[in-house]
């Protein structure tokens, strides 16, 4: 239904898993500097965990998530949100088909962190903390490319197995123990002489804030998209992305 | 619109202020002893910071906010949720109109609240730490009294007022300036010998967690309304409230 007083104006496909999805929540919060309740922007936030796993997914040449993830976009569409933000890196997979089917735009996430890498960053080669699926996915690769960027992982095989141990950990709630794999992350990134990581898993952040390097520069994906979901919306003129 | 594949079980009124339901979420999701995301439950949150001021129409004798509520209320059913959550205690002031408009129970915040305190507390005093809306409206002190408990709140001044500021400083994201607010109120509650506390504004507990003096019991009723909304859905059986 669409609401005559009510309206959503950011759609926030979530619950994978759940607890990055209230990260992301907190930070669209975080992002507006409120003088009271309603200087925040009005959100749908569809937390639906029962999505089948999306790295698996792709690991497995499967679609298997898609019908799911489309019928969320319907859901929010339904609900005249103008954007729609999805809190999950490795969906963006589908990100095309999704888009295709959506009346609202659907910010990229990876469009959202490389802008602030841009912004942030003189160097040329950025690490991508992420799921297997999203690195195997290759869209983060190949925007960080067209960006003039080089993803350039750690080679040694304890860096992905840290960085799964750290997302795994998170969506257990487990978040002493996510801590300690993502600092294991972090110093495999180090070891190799990479300066700056984009931390492209939405659990990641829930972990990776207490254990960052001294130096390193990190781009929190999650955060990234809250903040260019709240400009968009609160700069009207800018809501298309023109980049 | 219905969803074949997604149906979110939980439909949560909120955004009164976003970060009270950011924290009900975090309450949802630490729950459920969850092995993967699949075993969360599914949500759809409508964090709407634009429904006017529900404790100041309280006061002034207006249902201003009610048509918001109640759309919210419809929205919600249209995505065919079967229990929902206001994540405000005082919105809980229009609870009749509410759950007449809604085919999914509505579960009442302040039952859930004295459903605990029955649980943990052998004593017959409560203080009810909430806005001058809620108090007001005496949907707490009429619960209370029905389950055994008589309501009785510090009679100095600076108890409110010290509630009012916590609540405010929640609302303007300013956390530290809100804790200490909040252990003033519960220093006033000391004072006069009152042991068990509930808080029933759901801004509270994202300041108060850290300054509960030893020995007071506190129930937060953001917590025990995620509870017993997860418990329901976890246990159809107990779907309807039997008490």
């Amino acid at each position: 239904m669409t609401g005559r007083l009510l309206r959503p104006r950011l759609g926030v496909v979530g619950g994978l898993g759940p607890l990055a999805t209230a990260d992301f929540y907190r930070k669209t919060i975080d992002a507006v500097p409120a003088e009271n309740d309603a200087d925040h922007i009005s959100m749908a936030i569809l937390s639906v965990p029962q999505i089948p796993d999306r790295s698996a997914a792709i690991r497995e040449g499967s679609d298997r998530p898609l019908p799911w993830l489309l019928e969320a976009v319907e859901m929010l569409n339904s609900l005249n949100v103008e954007i729609i933000a999805i809190a999950c890196n490795t969906a963006h997979h589908w990100y095309d088909a999704l888009s295709a089917g959506s009346r609202a735009e659907i910010v990229h996430i990876a469009d959202a962190a490389i802008d602030e890498l841009h912004r942030r960053y003189k160097g040329n080669r950025a690490a991508v903390m992420a799921t297997r699926g999203t690195l195997r996915s290759g869209f983060y690769q190949k925007r960080l490319e067209e960006a003039g960027f080089t993803c350039r992982n750690p080679a040694a095989p304890t860096f992905q197995n840290a960085v799964d141990d750290a997302i795994r950990q998170v969506k257990l709630g487990n978040l002493e123990q996510a801590k300690d794999a993502c600092a294991s992350a972090f110093a495999r990134c180090r070891d190799e002489g990479l300066e700056a990581v984009i931390l492209a898993c939405t659990e990641l952040p829930v972990a990776a804030e207490d254990v960052v390097p001294e130096g390193m520069l990190v781009v929190d994906a999650s955060r990234a998209l809250a903040l260019t979901c709240v400009q968009r919306l609160r700069n009207p003129d800018r809501m298309r992305n023109t980049a």
